[in-house]
């Protein structure tokens, strides 16, 4: 399934996705795509349901606007340098176990919805990246392949970054990573199913049409089921649970010289298979 | 108002403190101290009622379990190394604003209940400290002053902190703070009216009676309406977040040699005029 919401920001309904252009609305089963949706089984109990309509065709999306495909999460995790390139470009070190920061869950927004860029920013960023949604509270999983009984799906996610914030302001990343809109996820939530390996996926992201990131999941440093794992021994994983797993190269700090996103900029997005996002870059308010 | 949620675990109800002994019930009223009742004038709201009823008198606390005084939040934010001579001890300097990190807040848990030392544990440790509670939405606030409007009130924290898991095992903090049962809170709400100066309060903790904490607001570096403000900047702040405002010295880290919890082991303490607490130790599960 390719699951998505639809509306104006704050009354979303969900719906399924029946081909690039067309959706099922699915607001009469379910209330919204959250921890109680997935920690009760919804993903099984909607999947009869969704076949069953997708197969009578849908509704036209046209101008439809599509909200994150997930609610407010308990918790977005994010693990730092994931890709041995952009590791290089960021001057770090490549990371002995995976590096894990948070971002507030009220950065998520629609896919398509403005990003705004905070007051006093001076080095605000871009960095396209797989998420994971957890489905089932993980807590101590034994192994990796443990990890996929968890998770219901992929998506994209734009991991938008303050630079000073986040590294010239005194120890930990999440003053940088945190601010309204900085984290763009969808158009759709794309359940294990549908990905045949998620381990090879190609993803990229152009400002103002010009390409910055290129990259492919096949070299991540720890893929999405050791990361499941990984946190897991640390703290408990909720049902909703949004975890970003880091970015290629390509993000404007890696630049020489460096480039930052200005007011009026349109981020595109995307990755193989997952759908693609367009953003515009507004001031602050 | 002391506000309280009393019975077990995820079915606590919400009740208000006449006196050390005794609590009014106020389920009838709201539904849970929570984003939704604190944002919406829930703590006006129920004032008068509150007033009248504790007028009446009230039940008996007896052996009910005492809950967080507030539902999960949207997120608990962190102030490190928040108390001179804390920094010290940790061997840091003292930062020139305020460090931020967070805890997930699946980790919030009764003043009373056990806390639990995660797997691989090597140095839990403890941290009482003065948390702030948020009542309405905070971004850019214009001043320290103007948080003041935006605080509900005050609650004793203890910051459960795993120290090898924080700082020997990359990068961020986190990951050593967000192990289920790392966050008792309570007993108790206090509401901003009910406490003079929250700048001039003492606070202590003991393990197995030995005194190991001995702290007071006052020497803070960034006071709670600093703090408020100067999150407000870089984050939007919902109504519920919870804000670890940092621990005075005393922990075991700042021991020589260093002291770390043990399963069996009696945490106890209070901040003047919000409770206290107290936590069994326990293994990992």
């Amino acid at each position: 399934m390719k699951l998505l919401r639809i509306g104006p920001v704050g009354a979303e309904r969900p719906a399924a996705l029946v081909d690039d252009d067309h959706y099922v609305d699915l607001s009469d089963i379910v209330t919204d795509f959250d921890e109680e949706f997935f920690g009760s089984g919804g993903l099984e109990r909607i999947a009869p349901i969704v076949a069953e309509r997708t197969a009578l065709g849908g509704a036209p999306l046209g101008h439809l606007r599509i909200g994150p495909p997930i609610a407010r999460p308990h918790q977005i995790i994010c693990v730092g340098l994931n890709y041995a390139d952009h590791a290089a470009e960021s001057g770090q070190p490549v990371p002995d176990e995976p590096i894990l920061f948070t971002k507030s869950p009220n950065t998520l927004v629609g896919p398509d919805d403005d990003v705004r860029i905070p007051r006093g920013s001076t080095k605000p960023d871009w960095e396209v990246e797989l998420g994971i949604v957890i489905s089932t509270r993980a807590s101590y999983l034994d192994s990796p392949e443990q990890a996929r009984d968890h998770i219901a799906g992929w998506v994209v996610v734009n991991d938008v970054s303050e630079r000073a914030f986040q590294m010239e302001r005194g120890g930990q990343w999440l003053k940088g990573k945190s601010a309204e809109t900085f984290n763009p996820a969808g158009p759709w939530l794309v359940t294990q199913d549908e990905v045949s390996n998620v381990l090879d996926l190609k993803m990229w992201l152009d400002v103002n049409g010009v390409r910055r990131q290129t990259g492919s999941t096949t070299t991540m440093i720890f893929d999405p089921y050791v990361i499941v794992h990984y946190i897991s021994q640390f703290m408990v994983l909720e049902p909703g649970d949004l975890i970003n797993t880091g970015t290629p190269p390509g993000v404007g700090l890696g630049f020489d010289p460096q480039i930052w996103l200005q007011a009026g900029d349109i981020m595109t997005l995307g990755i193989d298979g997952l759908g693609e996002q367009r953003q515009t870059v507004v001031g602050p308010r």
